[in-house]
């Protein structure tokens, strides 16, 4: 594999007339591959343009905070896909969480196909019998009945939640969290037109309107579907730092992130 | 099914203590499901919730709104993706599209399932050789280099194009439009850091940095990643208007929607 890379490596500075490795001191600026799982991952160019490797776009990132990437310990996160999933739920933190370099897995009950959205056919990863161990678990909207009357389910999803370090829940997944137990006490947020409902099921917590996402430490609620994304920069921010949170914001073009833009009622 | 729809309706009334069929005059606000291919994607009610039938929460519209989206004349949207593409590239847009009631179908050269952004495990619904007639195409990033070498793919979107009311491409789908030659002579955007390679790929072309989304009036181009979620609303727009168009961007929870933020080059 390393022999595999050496050669793709001589080849891309053999051939290319557009970039090169840079050599540039820590605090400088570099432009490299978006993961793609591919060799290029690791290769650093010291001009914007487009991968010579796979084709993708090359984003732009300080030297140190890539070399932070490589070297980081990789952060795995499940995300819980039930049948009918809201697409941009879960694909906007996917989205974040993937170009800020961590390990995205997608479970669902057994390998049967969803359709999220009603439209797009997807085959989870894994199955609640077969996950491998996450860090970090999120749960979605879009229909979560079905999933709060599922034992097996939620015994999977109380388990994940009693090891994993941080729990996030996007739009109605608030719902599938409650059922857990682990919103009792705390603050939370849902769909908006949902904050009524999600407070009647779950009265030992309190609810919030017009709230970006609730940060409780490491349980995180945000509102409807695209402040998934809000919510998954923030958690980025924690994980990473806001400098890095915010060039992964930049390079998913989502210039109009604004940091603790919810209600931060607790750090950790 | 006309008979199981009335027996689900008479369901509802009969069994919901939350919920009840509103006879609201045509400029009020009603609230109802977001389209899930169920019944109960034509029922109104006069309170937010969760809908009964379905477990989604309801989203508020305008009565006259809600009675046009009943009305209109289907709009089939195609979304080719090819493998790698980025995720938030077209799931943003499909949430768009899907809430304003379009037909969204998914179309990939063959049947083997992607991966998007190196994670999400597609089906497509269609292939280049059995997909249905649509009337809007959308192309997207990731990974453009194979679909622009690919002569049959390439008909394929040029024969879509050439009988399609509208053409979009959200990031470097930029590139895979610029190959079908339907950029010569317009203006069009792309990711941030692959403005300069548009260029010189497509010398015909006037590529524009900083800039959300071009419209030339039946082709959109629109900015990197995220900037998809805006070309599609402004695409909500011209066909439904504005105010439908907002109460998408609010139903999604895309509160920073700003209208007209990018280049109009031509309405039509």
């Amino acid at each position: 594999m390393k022999k595999f890379y050496f050669i793709v490596l001589l080849l891309l500075i053999g051939t290319s007339t557009t970039f090169s490795q840079t050599t540039a001191p820590a605090d400088s600026m570099v432009y490299v591959c978006p993961p793609c799982n591919g060799s290029c991952d690791q290769l650093q160019f010291d001009k914007p343009g487009v991968c010579p490797h796979c084709g993708m776009a090359l984003v732009k990132m300080s030297l140190s905070d890539f070399k932070k990437l490589l070297a980081a310990k990789p952060i795995t996160i499940a995300f819980y896909l039930q049948d009918g999933v809201e697409v941009l739920d879960f694909a906007g933190p996917m989205e974040v969480f993937i170009t800020a370099g961590f390990n995205v897995i997608t479970v669902s009950k057994t390998y049967k196909p969803i359709r999220s959205k009603t439209v797009l056919f997807i085959t989870p990863d894994y199955t609640i019998a077969d996950a491998p161990k996450s860090d970090i678990l999120v749960v979605f909207g879009g229909p979560t009945q079905p999933t709060i009357d599922d034992p097996e389910v939620m015994a999977w999803l109380k388990a994940q939640i009693s090891s994993d370090k941080y729990v996030m829940s996007v739009c109605t997944g608030a719902f599938i969290l409650g059922k857990t137990g682990i919103l009792d006490n705390l603050t939370a947020t849902t769909f908006h037109t949902a904050i009524g409902d999600l407070a009647k099921a779950y009265p030992k917590t309190k609810v919030l309107a017009n709230t970006r996402f609730v940060d409780n430490g490491t349980v995180i609620t945000t509102a409807g579907i695209s402040a998934g994304i809000d919510g998954a920069l923030h958690l980025v921010e924690k994980l990473r730092g806001r400098p890095y949170a915010k060039s992964v914001a930049e390079t998913i073009e989502y210039d109009k992130w604004v940091p603790d833009n919810g209600l931060i009622v607790k750090t950790n």
